[in-house]
């Protein structure tokens, strides 16, 4: 127990907004506290406090698993969806506001904190050029402008709540993660999926010393800014860390094969280019053939998945499979966080 | 009380999806249930449980009093509204999700019982052909995957929830139902209304011993499945049952009488062909001159009521009207219905 | 605190809709109750007590802080947003309702009386005829036909809410408000803002005895009936009430300045004709320059607020500026109209 109740002096009053402002120690603690709450149940210990749920874009699991997490430790959750209770909101700082925008976001982060003791965004790219999108600004002004802590439902760049929650899931499964080996595989989907998934999965990987092989067609590479977070993540944790084409290649002797399908960023925005580049790699699914390459490998998916697109039905069913208990995990993962942050025991 | 726990103790880990699943017993055990949690008040037994709420449909009544009866006894309520929260989802197994379904209803269900204690689903029929849409796929998908029980808040088929607070309301007005009379009354409303009101509260009369006479124009019969389970019921429960055209004949003697409108089958997803014939019935609604008929009648509807169109408001407001206490009742046989199901007392 | 009882046993089981139905010793103790609760915290006095919110038009502000002030009172919260929860209304008595409503608000109002404790409505203009509009006909319709209590959460003409928790505000930052002095000065918009925020201030200012100097350009004067109830309010408490042109005449010696947008009333419903008479007047927002004639005056706006258009930065981001803690005022002050209208300690 003391180390869960280190974890929770560690990151109190912290943004939560990627696994690679946390270091090693730190991400360990609020595994081991999940570990904890969900063995040995909890009381109330949120009562009287509060979170703000702020969506840009539409979320099942994840608005699912926040509130859920939150009220039954005795808080209160209160879900307002960006599109049809929050006006555009301006981010540009001394704007003369006679456009569309009716409130600036420093103005609506203010008033959030006054009301919330946490305040969760989920805010995905508009479509637009990557350099600009990656620097993630909606939740950047929302960390800059609020006076409690952020937490990052899944931005541009990050989905840290799904990647420890996914290091929760490992643990269980294999035990001490060092030196444990993941392959990351790009699959193919018919529209471009965001980054965040792939992006935290990788950190997080990396960041508890698990070796990791990412394998991509030409073509769609990690964000230039988070490969080289994975570069000294790996450097310093001994992970050993691989890019490469092939499937097949990235599955050998792997201990957990993780599907992803993410889109081209040259070509973000640009929907007609980069599905025409897509579309030459629809035979990119992880397959029974795959998964007998591997160490026998557990497999794991954030979700939600395109069966027989994705994967096959046998992986998704096969006894290896790990998807629904990595999303029953967030739940556990996220209590372990809230609590940590709020400084509650 | 020995009686009300049996009743738990019946039901528990139970869907509840159609009263036609319940044998007599175990009806009016929840009955009596939720008669005692009105009368005596109740604590917070489901502190740490938590309802999902899956809206494919919009809701209002079934919506405030799901949510306000969970929470109220301590639980925690997530309300998913399927048109903004969930992507459209590939229901046929096996399937390649190339198309336009991002999530497949088993992961879904699977994914939703990791994070909920009960699922709740509200899915209407979507104008197809009725012999399709009474197989009620997304809520009986929903039961086969899902690993926690499901509440039905209203399907193609059935409303359970809505006729056995029909039967708390009239248990409360008539004592003992066995032997009394109801007259199910088929009025004119604009649009083809679905008949998930008129089968529930159909299969409740019979499955509690009352006479049922259904009076209906040419042309709208209910469900050919749902008349052979009434037939069956009627039959073990000593009802009697009766369809008739004339409104009248229906109301003579009645103790109550429950005026619902619905569409015609044979005619289903055929809009205008189905309101050219529901138009000759323009002047089927429930006037003071049929209730003069009856043995001084209560008068019961699921609401929303069109005034003057389905009922004159000389019925609606009379003295012997239940359709408020009978939405009210909502609230009480759902709190006795989540308590009984999920073994708590 | 025997102030604090007071107020709760004074409006034990009132509607709040206006505060011109509220005596000056009324709205006081309810401010005394609010700093009470601040300073004092509570437990769960609401426990087993539901609020139902029903928007028919969007809210960032009133929906957060109405929903965390009732549920971290230990209370419930259902959440109807009328677009996609409500059937639309029919208002008028005895009406045949074969239009497009299916539901009469008559029967809407005493459903949710039954399920709720508190109705809370939000229902602004529609853009019709002023004459018309400002008769507030949805949330009147419910007063008539709810049986539990309903709080006013903006409509056509008032904002309690809004205007008590500034009270608070203002009581906190000035001390006794009777003789202080508060400039409301109309701002540019670009588009014509409701009156609600305005309505509600003066009356909160002259009910509490404060002089008030409203600045407006000719063809913007507040509803007539309002400033009927300004004068014979103005009359009884002493206050000093004054209707000028120049924003600066306005300013000259207040101690607070609150900035409002509203729309013309002889011109509602007509925006085209309406944006052509508010262009003319582009130039009025707050700037230092008209803080500078002030006694030193705090900032207050209800916000949204449009920056470098309705305030300047410098303004909106002094140190005299409330826009903040008005916001979260509401919170508190709502906590204290919840226990004090259900009559809880």
């Amino acid at each position: 127990m003391s180390n869960v109740k280190t974890g929770s002096a560690l990151i109190q009053g912290r943004d939560v907004v990627s696994l690679s402002t946390f270091s090693e120690e730190e991400i360990r603690a609020v595994v081991a506290r999940a570990r904890s709450l969900k063995a040995e149940g909890f009381e109330a210990p949120l009562r009287g406090r509060s979170l703000a749920m702020v969506f840009f874009d539409p979320s099942l699991r994840t608005r699912a698993s926040f509130a859920i997490a939150f009220t039954t430790l005795g808080g209160t959750v209160i879900d307002l969806s960006a599109e049809r209770d929050l006006w555009p909101l301006e981010i540009r700082d001394g704007a003369v506001m006679d456009g569309l925008a009716d409130e600036h976001i420093k103005d609506a982060a203010r008033v959030l904190s006054e009301y919330a003791d946490v305040i969760a965004i989920r805010a995905l790219a508009r479509g637009g050029d990557w350099a600009r999108e990656r620097r993630d600004r909606v939740i950047v002004s929302f960390q800059k402008y609020a006076t409690v802590p952020i937490f990052n439902m899944e931005s541009v760049l990050d989905h840290p709540c799904q990647a420890w929650g996914d290091a929760l899931t490992l643990e269980e499964e294999l035990g001490e993660l060092r030196g444990k080996c993941m392959a990351l595989v790009w699959t193919y989907h018919p529209k471009a999926r965001p980054l965040a998934v792939p992006h935290g999965v990788s950190v997080m990987a990396c960041k508890l010393g698990m070796d990791l092989a990412v394998a991509h067609p030409e073509g769609y590479p990690l964000d230039q800014g988070v490969m080289t977070t994975l570069r000294h993540t790996a450097a310093s944790t001994g992970s050993e860390l691989r890019f490469v084409d092939d499937p097949m290649a990235a599955a050998e002797g792997a201990d957990v094969v993780y599907a992803a399908s993410w889109g081209s960023l040259d070509l973000h925005g640009r929907a007609e280019a980069e599905k025409e580049r897509r579309e030459s790699h629809r035979d990119r699914r992880v397959t029974s053939e795959l998964m007998d390459r591997t160490n026998d490998a557990r497999f794991m998916h954030a979700m939600p998945i395109r069966r027989n697109v994705e994967a096959d039905d046998a992986v998704v069913d096969a006894a290896g499979s790990l998807v629904v208990p990595q999303a029953g995990n967030r739940l556990h993962i996220q209590r372990a966080l809230f609590t940590s942050v709020l400084g509650v025991e």
